[in-house]
């Protein structure tokens, strides 16, 4: 099956938006076993649209169209499809009644400006929105379907998956459930990720190898699709005999003996054999989802000193649901008064070592801990940039402290990069990654 | 001119990763007096790039082409792009070197894998790749120029700064240089702001109004373009002659009389007076940018006590460059018992009121202010969800204190979200607003 993407609209043409609806679609077409094969933008101007639509439409066998649906006069989406497909607008009077309800409900009125959405190409079915005003609608021409949804994701998004997935799912016999597993991996660049996984694709020849790096974290997505429903699938498919010493039989991969999971599995461990201790997550957590998760295990409690990191370490908690079960204080002193009076810092130390020194971190950390109550205690104290700091440390300078029920230390790390946005986030990425190691045992050092 | 971008790579078909660079290039190009028509999508497909390379060949002057430049076997734009314009590969020497020179600074090694990178179009223009190891490339084919970059956001930006622009800027003789102001809005939602600002294209009809919303603010943008030094750009420049009440002769306009800067400010003004005091910055600061400002101006500084926004205010503050002038604490205390013991919250307020009531709010403002000694603080105490608080008081709930030099208060708000990130963002920016209204005088109650 030939899947398109259509995205229309001035602002994804003005650079005023980037279009995060069609990685949706094709993440979620993918699900469903379809590799979607182009993606087109337009602004709003029905030739162009127009002209676009014909062309899918002879190459094509669906194509999600997402945009131009409003009440205002650059919504020109119904009108293009229209003028391709040789129909008149009519208004669709069960697009309107659903309207008018969503309306009536809020005690807004229908203007004139709003009607104008339920008109549109005559023989199309109408996709309702209910969280929304804009009507969606479907129609074929030549040999392609076109699911025409609105630009605002979330009314998209919720018309994809309550009025198209099952459309489509049905029409085209779908069945596929792929299979996806998730790991978390810190402290590593992606290329070097990619060159300690590159036997991958030869050892694994029916798991697609993924790679989302959001800094600092990359995650390591392995996706097993064994239906391979369209040609673009079957890539992953070819050559590759090693798959012998994995599956006995190659034509029982469709079998129920043949068990998806463990293979998947199988792949997971290799991945992990590979990356080693960098792999921070098996389950695709983010670090500081992981490290509550650890704590919560053990029923132990977290504080936080921050200095350079400035609240970041404590927002990136506090994002994670459940985390007022264990995280109990940040202290962000980014004024030196502040560490010697919230948390104990002896000015002597600030005096003598400067701000930036892993003896302000490690009594950042106690201070933390002491004040808190707290089991654990991390710090950081760093220069993020851009300008330098008091002293003569180097932007992306960091001591970073750690303070436990045992003992507490300390240690001077060095980043390379010069902004202070990728500064901030890679200092706390690292304090949560040495906390991260005490509590798995990692690291013996601390 | 007629320009259009090709974006490649499998991660933007399989939905792994939203294509950010089209938004990005649409917008510097835009700058340039460049509206671009169409962007379109492909996979690591050589045949695919190669037929999209010849259709664009055919239509457009320039062509962005972004992806598939690196080492790996799936970088095939090189192949994609020789095959198109019937060239052969060879090995540019002068790209060779500056990727070795790149790899020695660093200390790593060249792999053969690297090598591929230079091996580029024979009648191709290497485009030097200052920030990354991946050359670009440019070359022409019918009648379109097309500019090969990185698919990595930095090196591509790079690319496009330092050596694609000054091309096409002396190539296509482009001298225009947008006017664009910008305001920041808070407190009002996108379609309200838009039905606000309803009449602003009759009015200004050489301005072009343009929205951009990141939650919990929007920016209004105002482009002023006189030249429309492209087809698209006309529809900007069509009729309405309203436009004689403020530019007395048309044919003035590109006159030196004429006096765009006073246009535009005249337009901002007209906004201001629409959306009042909704209106938070009038250069398009965030927010948090704003209060420093303000902060700075009056040589004054700043404590924050942040309970339910978890550290996301502080965050925020010390984003800003030079916030360690102004910004001395944040005590994030989400655990009662740090509520009393760093901020000195009296228990018996916490036991007969509750964490999230105004009286405990105005207790952590004033803690907050007298251990950092600073001249105003800000706290919130509040439900961000997604479960219930251990009060009655429902999500979305958030109480927000203020103390500063001649008093303190705290009040309640009720916002309506369910999603915990969503209402940590809403209470800061609630938050920061309350301090700038203070600061600015618009508020004369708190």
């Amino acid at each position: 099956m030939i899947a398109e993407i259509l995205s229309t609209g001035d602002e994804v043409m003005l650079g005023d938006l980037i279009d995060t609806n069609s990685a949706y679609l094709c993440d979620r077409l993918k699900q469903l076993g379809i590799v979607v094969s182009q993606i087109t933008a337009r602004g709003d101007d029905i030739a162009a649209v127009k002209e676009t639509i014909l062309q899918i439409s002879r190459r094509a066998d669906i194509c999600m169209v997402t945009g131009g649906l409003g009440p205002t006069s650059d919504d020109i989406t119904a009108q293009a499809c229209a003028s391709a497909a040789g129909q008149p607008l009519k208004l669709h009077p069960e697009a309107y009644e659903t309207m008018k309800t969503y309306f009536d409900r809020r005690g807004f009125v229908l203007t004139p400006e709003n009607e104008k959405q339920a008109i549109l190409p005559a023989d199309a079915d109408v996709l309702m929105n209910t969280c929304g005003t804009a009507p969606g609608f479907c129609f074929a021409l030549n040999q392609c379907q076109f699911f025409c949804m609105p630009g605002v994701p979330s009314e998209m998004r919720q018309m994809m998956e309550t009025r198209v997935v099952p459309r489509i799912t049905k029409a085209f016999n779908l069945t596929v459930n792929l299979l996806i597993r998730r790991l978390t991996v810190f402290g590593l660049p992606e290329s070097q990720v990619g060159a300690l996984l590159k036997e991958f694709d030869a050892l694994f020849p029916y798991i697609r190898l993924g790679f989302r790096a959001s800094f600092p974290t990359i995650e390591v997505k392995l996706v097993f699709d064994p239906t391979g429903c369209c040609p673009e699938n079957q890539k992953f498919f070819d050559s590759s005999n090693q798959l012998d010493s994995f599956i006995p039989d190659e034509k029982k991969l469709a079998a129920e003996k043949y068990d998806p999971r463990a293979y998947v599995e199988k792949a997971g461990h290799w991945v992990v054999r590979q990356l080693g201790s960098k792999v921070v997550s098996l389950t695709g957590l983010s670090l500081e989802a992981e490290v509550g998760r650890l704590l919560k295990q053990r029923g132990q409690t977290l504080a936080v000193a921050e200095s350079c990191t400035g609240g970041l370490i404590s927002h990136l908690i506090t994002e994670v649901p459940g985390s007022s079960g264990y995280f109990l204080l940040s202290a962000v002193t980014y004024a030196n008064a502040a560490k010697i009076k919230v948390l104990g810092v002896a000015p002597e130390t600030l005096a003598s070592r400067g701000a930036v020194h892993e003896n302000t971190a490690l009594e950042m950390a106690r201070g933390a801990r002491q004040v808190s109550g707290a089991d654990w205690a991390i710090s950081t104290t760093g220069i993020a940039g851009p300008g330098g700091g008091p002293t003569q440390k180097k932007v992306g300078t960091v001591c970073i402290g750690l303070a436990g029920p045992e003992k507490a230390d300390a240690r001077q790390y060095q980043f390379t990069f010069a902004d202070r946005g990728k500064n901030k986030k890679i200092f706390a990425a690292m304090a949560l990654e040495v906390l991260r190691r005490q509590l798995t045992g990692e690291d013996a050092e601390m």
